[in-house]
């Protein structure tokens, strides 16, 4: 019955082969215009290799990678490990030495021209005698976008700008979302059967997905600041929402409840383990909020407890990416409160079954299927034997 | 935030020249071996190309292609129109002449042995002399099959058995599902949003796929014999059930109503365009029968009316292949009932929401996760902008 062509993986094994991931684009980005020579291009994703060594740990500050390249060898590579440390253009330039007078820098992102926490990348590349930049993408706030570029032209250094640039964004979403919006990144993440279910008709939900989407969830949560639930999901699921990697960070565990009904013993008040913090409203259950201190769990009280003040409150702490990993209800208030830009939705080929089981987005108040919201920039890919589709909410919903 | 290699499409029209979609295997078949040259594979690829001309068109019986081969070239082509008509072989020997003689005949379904409606194949072609037949695959009845086999070699033909069989199979599914369990093999088809709806808090559901999806779902409604909805699809959506195609076939439209509380005015009373049949219960409302007679509707009345007893009045009809496209509750008693063994899901990139909106499979009495039932032989695919997973129930649920 089916005519249409077939691209076909023979095996389990081909899929392995590719760390049982396929990225399909839906054919929704823009073409990235071809600029700087193959060998740029190489030398960014290197610069992109480098910068996300410090996956999770540079907010509220960018990734970001750079190499310094002399006669066709790499002669310096360095990236940013966190705020209040060096950039990566310092890292790179004090390894090349001498070797940087005449070389080619490449940075992931425009070198910064401000005196900040270290002196102006910019400077710093002009001291050092470098003769030509390669840059990933400009600097994403618009106030200061261009400064860095047009001070190392004016030093007389030859400039490129935009080598693998889509990637780069991409690398640097949160942070470009936080200095264009003054909020972090939200990030909606659901795992549903394929009838649409995230749990049964009584709640039960481990697990939906294999171990290959697990683990994606997992490195998901290592590159995000804060990974947010609702109260519900603690008493139903009694979740980790950990890394489950010792060598790996973890993002800030963060519980919203306005009532603080929430159980006495939950793995999310094992602190030793991560971080976490509960947010709540003034004056919740007093007694409640003195034990989980007691347990090295931070709370805050809000005045008022809702998906955007909570992301105000993120931006004020830092933070560039923020996951929801709530049920559907809260899911359904960060949408409408846009808390959330992007989605991904992994999908597990297996029916459940339940006209009372929940879904994985609550009510938003539409009535026809035209109100819907169309996701952009639409990304399918297997993992595992799971389906993992993600794409960005229409801005300003 | 995501290191996973990606295969990427760079734009709409890569998508395009492929008919908008892709497929990928998750890796579930088992691999075929191969058997035969590839020049035998592009033959039996040639035979399914004819055999799929009667798509829809040959219940109870299977569609078969055959082709005669001389010297390298093809002189003899047919398939099997319909019930009543002569096998695939005939119309190729037919063409073939005497050129017959010392030829390879290809054929996609083993050749019959016994007298039937026509005289059995396998005698045609030892008497027309040819020196060799490739078989797609044998035929799936248990007490037949190998038979016109045998009949060949002992008339001194060289066989080959099994050439692109895979592909044998799945273009017969229905009809192989039919000889072994004496019933039509029942595929559920529905369309949600990305958050597992199909329909919104008020019923509405026009449209959650694109046009490409809606477009796969008419070309596979062509290769049904029956479309199956419930009376409520009937009063919420007031569907066509059409191939949308004036030069296409259309599959008997059934509804499936008790009450007959059915509106006085649908499409589907709409006779001239395509039948319809209602499936009601003995007695229930004789009035509203009569006036659907009137406008050429057939209506039977079951003992019983359960979507196994409708299932085995479509295998008395001689359907091979019976599409349920009914809402959530229709679709669980369905699945419970051993009516359903495939699903087509197509799922929307968009977000709905709704905590009391419809999902596609009702209560199926499961509470654990555990008990989800684990789609087999996975395919995801792009149709379009719209993702289609498909796979098969296992038996015997």
């Amino acid at each position: 019955m089916d005519n249409s062509p077939i691209v076909q993986h023979a095996n389990a094994e081909a899929l392995q082969s590719q760390e049982n991931t396929i990225n399909i684009s839906m054919g929704y980005y823009s073409q990235s215009k071809n600029i700087g020579t193959s060998f740029d291009a190489r030398m960014m994703q290197r610069c992109l290799e480098l910068a996300r060594k410090a996956l999770g740990c540079t907010a509220p500050n960018p990734m970001v990678g750079a190499v310094i390249v002399k006669d066709g060898k790499i002669v310096g590579e360095g990236y940013h490990p966190k705020a209040g440390e060096p950039h990566a253009e310092v890292f790179a330039l004090r390894e090349a030495g001498e070797n940087a007078c005449g070389a080619t820098a490449y940075v992931s992102l425009e070198p910064c021209n401000h005196y900040g926490r270290t002196p102006p990348c910019s400077s710093a590349l002009i001291k050092a005698g470098v003769a030509k930049v390669v840059v990933g993408m400009v600097d994403p706030n618009p106030l200061v976008a261009g400064g860095g570029i047009a001070k190392l032209r004016s030093g007389g250094i030859e400039v490129i700008v935009g080598v693998e640039e889509a990637a780069c964004r991409k690398l640097n979403e949160g942070f470009i979302h936080r200095i264009l919006h003054r909020r972090p990144l939200g990030i909606l993440k659901y795992a549903m059967t394929l009838d649409g279910k995230i749990a049964t008709n009584t709640g039960h939900s481990a697990w939906i997905t294999n171990q290959e989407a697990r683990s994606v969830v997992y490195q998901t949560r290592v590159a995000c600041d804060a990974v947010v639930i609702g109260g519900n999901t603690v008493r139903k699921d009694n979740p980790y929402l950990t890394s489950h990697n010792e060598f790996a960070r973890n993002p800030l565990r963060v519980v919203m409840s306005r009532s603080l009904d929430l159980p006495a013993e939950a793995h999310l008040w094992q602190t030793e383990v991560a971080p976490t913090l509960v947010l709540t409203s003034k004056g919740a259950n007093p007694d409640f909020q003195a034990s989980l201190r007691r347990r090295g769990v931070e709370v805050i009280e809000l005045d008022l407890l809702t998906p955007d003040k909570a992301m105000a409150y993120f931006y004020e702490r830092g933070f560039c990416n923020v996951l929801w990993e709530c049920g559907g209800t809260l899911a359904a208030s960060a949408i409408k409160e846009n808390a959330v830009q992007k989605v991904l939705a992994f999908i597990a080929p297996k029916i459940i079954g339940g006209s009372a089981a929940p879904t994985p987005v609550g009510d938003l108040g539409f009535t026809t299927m035209t109100e819907a919201l169309a996701l952009e920039r639409v990304e399918m890919r297997l993992v595992g034997t799971d389906c993992l589709i993600e794409g960005y909410l229409p801005l300003n919903i």
